[in-house]
């Protein structure tokens, strides 16, 4: 009878012990960088009531702005695991909300990151979601009709996109969560297209602040990633690409010859219209550096038996498989225990 | 000789022991919630160079577009102490970084309740940083000068701001951090003024998927507070109203009289020609609450012997003795240990 009950008693205490080990930070926080003062004059004060029934107050519009600032925030180990500070960069029409929790509800890649042990920085572009805006805005923003990231992010075939959900073709397999796609696109912003050199401007200042360190990054982040690397290649101990939209310069690509470089694509993307020459762009950029005395490893994710994955991998059902490669990459290069 | 050795190595172990314990985390994410689709019809079909450099992609504007959801992030303790969850609802023209480090780089408000063991969470208003833009804005954005917020927030008199710096002239004792007064200034985001029924919509259904919970609001937010508390008052089981610019609905206080209350202001507000009217109006509007059998403590912090705080009390020098006044109010209400 004592030993049925010390059984039920151990029996009980089973998925607590199960559970997973806290996430154990010495600190978090976040910071602004970069950006600078613009000037304005000869404008009329205005008076504005800011709430509805509040006190009206005068606004003169006439002095100095802060704008292309870029909001960074970060969340540093107890006991780190990782070599150097990890940097994750988003891509486009998005946030650093891409790396948080999945639109499914899972864990995303932030927390796998944090549960390896790696000080970790996620940062919004500028113009973007927590950051300043700027005055080289030029025309309208883009906003992204529902059914636009379906085709172009691989989730499935261009012309599969149907208001109607039944009728949503997918690629065959694809791991992305189909059931949480309106959810992925809560996480879009507006963006425009005229704002790359501010936008870099402001992870150059970032990297000059926090590197050394390992840079991740996404899409439209892949051409940042590798223009920031190019500027600074004693700051970027090597970096990242998942999915990148474009490389970077090719005149400049002996800069990164000391820089272990990792290109990841998902599925569906060789012969893809679009993402075939996108790819086809990256994979020459990663070829003028290797020719440069650099190395690039590019996987294709399907080649190493990783299949369905689509533009955003960190979302697909399978990214901590991803993740596993990256982290396993990581560790050949010496860059965590 | 060997005593010593063994001294000098507990003074040296010392710092080591001094540090404070981890921010420990059972779990932390983010989440959208709330919105709405808007459909798009009759527009031409676009081609989009989304990067320069880049492949065109064809954009068809025509469609359904998500808007007005809210980026909300979270942390949940290991060991959690508060008895219900802590929402922390930011101002105007700022996003839910008002509570994350402060400008002079020292803890802020979310990582001193994340100490005190509070399950946290912290949202950007629809319309501003992470969350969605609507279809409701009139007009253009509002953006503020770099000298507004130093006399409208009471760093300064009015009158006060001069753009050399050695001119600026600041309340006596004033706890605001001056010389990182552009680093504030550098998390402001645009705002509309016709938005509020958009951003209540969505804070209403945050709190219909976290709570019952305990809200923090400051500033705009304390006019989004009072009118979400009325809205669900059997789920917001305390209201904490920093700096509130306004108060709620008159007409609906009854359903306010069973949750307790708490108004903080910091200094030089009773008399300010804009604070004063702003404050009289939400002890107004307090002393209809209690008139319908509520309680609500106001609390003007220069009473109670705290002085030099601005608007922007979460981000003053004493930020943590504020802090310690409502921990101290919640023990008291019996919703933390």
């Amino acid at each position: 009878m004592r030993f049925a009950l010390a059984l039920t008693a151990a029996l009980a205490a089973t998925p607590a012990l199960a559970q997973k080990e806290p996430i154990a930070l010495r600190d978090m926080g976040s910071f602004h960088i970069g950006g600078r003062l613009l000037e304005v004059k000869g404008q009329p004060i205005k008076e504005v009531v800011f709430t509805p029934g509040g006190v009206p107050a005068k606004v003169d519009p006439n002095g100095k702005y802060q704008i292309e600032q870029m909001y960074v925030q970060y969340f540093l180990q107890q006991k780190a695991k990782g070599k150097l500070p990890l940097l994750m960069w988003h891509g486009g029409g998005l946030t650093g909300v891409t790396y948080e929790t999945k639109p499914d509800g899972n864990p995303g890649w932030l927390n796998y990151f944090l549960r390896k042990g790696w000080d970790t920085y996620i940062s919004d572009a500028m113009e973007r979601g927590r950051s300043g805006w700027t005055d080289k805005f030029k025309g309208e923003p883009i906003f992204l009709p529902l059914g636009d990231p379906w085709e172009r992010f691989r989730v499935g075939p261009i012309g599969s996109w149907n208001d109607e959900k039944a009728k949503r073709a997918i690629y065959p397999g694809v791991q992305f969560p189909t059931d949480a796609y309106e959810q992925f696109m809560k996480q879009g912003v507006p963006r425009w297209t005229t704002t790359d050199n501010e936008i870099i401007a402001a992870y150059i200042e970032l990297v000059d602040k926090i590197c050394p360190c390992v840079v991740m990054v996404h899409s439209q982040g892949g051409g940042f990633g590798f223009r920031v690397a190019e500027a600074r290649p004693d700051k970027v101990k090597a970096l990242i690409a998942v999915e990148p939209s474009t490389g970077g310069n090719k005149d400049k690509v002996a800069a990164l010859k000391d820089m272990p470089i990792v290109v990841i694509y998902g599925d569906n993307a060789k012969d893809h219209p679009r993402w075939g020459k996108i790819r086809q762009n990256v994979v020459d950029y990663a070829g003028a550096i290797k020719a440069a005395g650099g190395k690039v490893d590019v996987i294709d994710l399907p080649d190493i038996g990783i299949k369905g994955n689509t533009h955003m991998v960190m979302m697909d059902k399978n990214s901590d498989e991803v993740a596993d490669v990256m982290q396993k990459w990581l560790v050949t290069k010496g860059l965590s225990d």
